[in-house]
């Protein structure tokens, strides 16, 4: 059907998953420096990165694409692959499709008139991310506590996309939810939701009576006063990315149990984090009009 | 608690109920022009517009707060309240804080000094209108249909404020529901939500498959072409304000059912429609510092 | 695929519907005395009740079958058919499939070493009405309230199939449910399922609270006692048949408003209740092993 | 408020927490040979057997209250606790309310004229024990599965207690759940609650098509020939107390993860399990007129 030839370079499990994926889909996908695969897939590996390069109209890099803005990243490779030697490579006006781009690379490609598309700051992607990190947040309160989801009461803290799927999820299982927000608008939905609104000025009435709280905020929202009026045995996880949003000594101190739970799609749920990349692939393909 | 009066001016039954809630809420609450209350109320009756308007603090209208942009919506009242009078009557600098106001009283307030709030504007109002304009519109589905709503097939154009609580509610009652969006991020949540989602450009892929239609979306979206593929006794229920999303004639013609339901909160749940108000004007006035 | 033949016979809307489904299906379907169909039906309409039985393997009557024990329900047929003529008609050992089945026929076909089976005691039947039936009630309510479902409080009297489903339902649309039940059994169900519990005998702490009731015990469960705890506006919705879990009297007098709904599926959704007979006749056709 | 004592005796965590929360209900509550609870309970420690036996109206034991049919499980006590010996010091016509008593216990009970009362076979009791097993399944297809929950595919099979929760929880989730069921009435129910209903006898149809699947029936259900159609990352949970309703060896010569999770709710969530326990014993004592 397409008439165009996508390489997938480096990356993780996830990444892999996301080539055979495309290669399902009927793309004509070639990989270099990706895992190895267990199935018999359709994705042809290249000998060498110029041997793929040349074939590619488009090449496609995994989440997060680079950790020193230098080199790809490819933990499955032996070898290093510099984006410079990439870009060289490459042809002017091509494309280069990756997640969590930095400045740095971004100039680069600049330098050798490579087009350049962050996956990782599609809303789409964004939105998508937050049902597996909802999912984990669960795993990890069902492994934590001694008491069902059900029947238990909840708090969450913010009502962004992470916030949204996390109240929907807790509240599926039977948790009685509070969600905190700031915005009229966010309670507005909170109580569309059937789920119990409280102002994060009226925090302190909600705090005390909650057995697990999910901190959405990246802002510091559980000082030690706030942590001070938990009861003892209630579970706290934070998905607020660094710094996050509670104080961890104090929380030590008061004998309260904080779990910081990062990046929880790629870790719990690989495989769906792989097709959630490989759509948003395609919808930038699709609107590259190709 | 609060050292301030409300004066509740005109409107329809909805005002009457806010009057009588704010009351029940320890607000000292005036009425002038509004409808009679069955119940032993706490709104105090004012004799004449003019000792209304000297002991408030604020000034609240129905909504509409006018139907001609001159005289104050007020149909429980024999007589006829201009704005200019009201105005006349007003100290400088004082809230009025009203439904629909237009640009011609907007301009008018401002020569006085008047500050004007519209609570219609208010996005927090817009959220949870569309609660009973959901099920206003279910209870129109359950009415015309010969089947159930649960095992039926639907489909919601749009996934703005209406249509989400319009596949929230539908999908609660056991509809099998697929949801048309142009975006993809819409296209994430519905996803995200367990709706079938379809792209706008494919919606002839779902049209022949629905047992009932509901258009959010203010554009001509269902034409001639795509009424004629729809099953005979599919049931089209339109939202979108004047000039409609649906080709009226066509689906005359074409013998399809097409209801067309507008203004639905105050007409299906009055005393939950002024309740909306009241929690609006509440934060106004909590906004204002008062 | 089958290699035998079905006569529909008499019936209302419902069975005329379930004819022409029964044909769609594949089944050979004759008809005698039914409504007509618009739709090009596969259902062959027969000339005489004669012809009809003879080509027939099983007869298929309405829901009910009679009103008098005497005569077969046909409202749409000008003519009058009785049991008396039909059995004679029918070979010795045949079939006649029907609903509410009184004993008097029930032992005239005994007589005729006629096979009577009513699917009206069929506990799937039983089970999937209670689905128009919750609905059937919905509707009611939301026509009758001046406010939403969501957000309102309601209780449901019992928890067998009806209960079970209108308890769904209500809480599905965002209404806070209490479910009153004699049983532990029950009220761990009712736990199970998230919606508060309270014993029968302590039913009187729920009365006050609630904003619809629906009965569906068919003991005088609302009498003038708990009739007088509730709040002026509730809606009572009595769903149990006759005589009614209501003291419809004391109502009256309390001001109460009552609506006794009874035989929803067959009003609210004629389509639906069909296929649903048309789905246990099915059922008993293959458990027949034809 | 009552006037009467209970003797918590032996017994594991979930025991213990038992009587922490029949003593913070108001119930004066008496324990011997139980664990050591952390908070400052109201619940007074006896020294001897027979301190507690004679000051005690209901004796309450552990779940299950014996390993061998003649003593009593205690795990944190040192010593031994023999029925006789407990039986001996109790007074004629006293009641014993214990968790899975054997026939040689009821039997030895009968001698010495105490009335044994088995909370496990209490109906509401299994009911609620459904909620822990049907969460801790879902804990354990989170951890082992490379996908969401949302928007797989699942298969539950049997519709009894657990089945029915296990189907709620899922599809709560997100999964498109499928429920086999061998009688009609529960396919009425599956369709009710929208999930998507299969008779044992077209098993073959669904299960090729799934991500999870969980096993409640007690009987050999996925044998070599139904696990065959399996996909090889199919994850297959066993509920079903021994011998299991899964052929073991065939499933692991095929490859297929089969996890066999039996007694979840003390392992997922011992609280809860001992609330439900209480809550259980609670609606004996009242049963019994105390």
């Amino acid at each position: 059907m397409q008439d165009f030839k996508l390489l997938v370079l480096g990356g993780d499990l996830r990444t892999a998953k996301m080539a055979e994926s495309l290669a399902r889909d009927g793309y004509e996908t070639l990989a270099f420096a990706t895992a190895n695969s267990d199935d018999k897939s359709f994705v042809k590996k290249c000998q060498t990165l110029q041997e793929g390069v040349k074939k590619a109209d488009f090449i496609i890099l995994g989440l997060p694409c680079t950790r020193d803005d230098e080199t790809i990243e490819a933990p499955f490779y032996q070898g290093e692959i510099r984006f410079s030697e990439l870009f060289k490579l490459m042809d002017e006006g091509k494309y280069l499709i990756a997640g969590k781009v930095g400045e740095k690379v971004q100039m680069e490609a600049k330098e050798y008139g490579i087009h350049v598309i962050d996956y990782f700051e599609r809303e789409e992607l964004t939105v998508l991310n937050a049902i597996p990190t909802a999912e984990g947040a669960v795993e990890i309160a069902m492994r934590e506590l001694p008491i069902t989801i059900h029947g238990s009461k909840s708090l969450v803290l913010g009502f962004g996309r992470v916030g949204k799927l996390m109240a929907k999820t807790l509240s599926a299982l039977g948790s009685f939810v509070t969600v905190a927000a700031r915005k009229h608008e966010d309670l507005a939905w909170i109580s569309a939701y059937s789920y119990k609104g409280v102002r994060f000025s009226n925090l302190f009435e909600a705090l005390p009576l909650q057995d697990i709280i999910i901190n959405t905020v990246p802002a510091k929202v559980l000082g030690r006063k706030e942590l001070s009026c938990l009861k003892k045995d209630c579970l706290v996880i934070d998905l607020a990315s660094k710094p996050g949003g509670v104080d961890f000594d104090a929380a030590k101190e008061l004998g309260i149990k904080v779990i910081w739970a990062l990046s929880l799609p790629g870790k719990v749920a690989p495989v769906t984090a792989g097709e959630i990349i490989k759509g948003t692939v395609i919808n930038i393909l699709q609107e590259l009009g190709v």
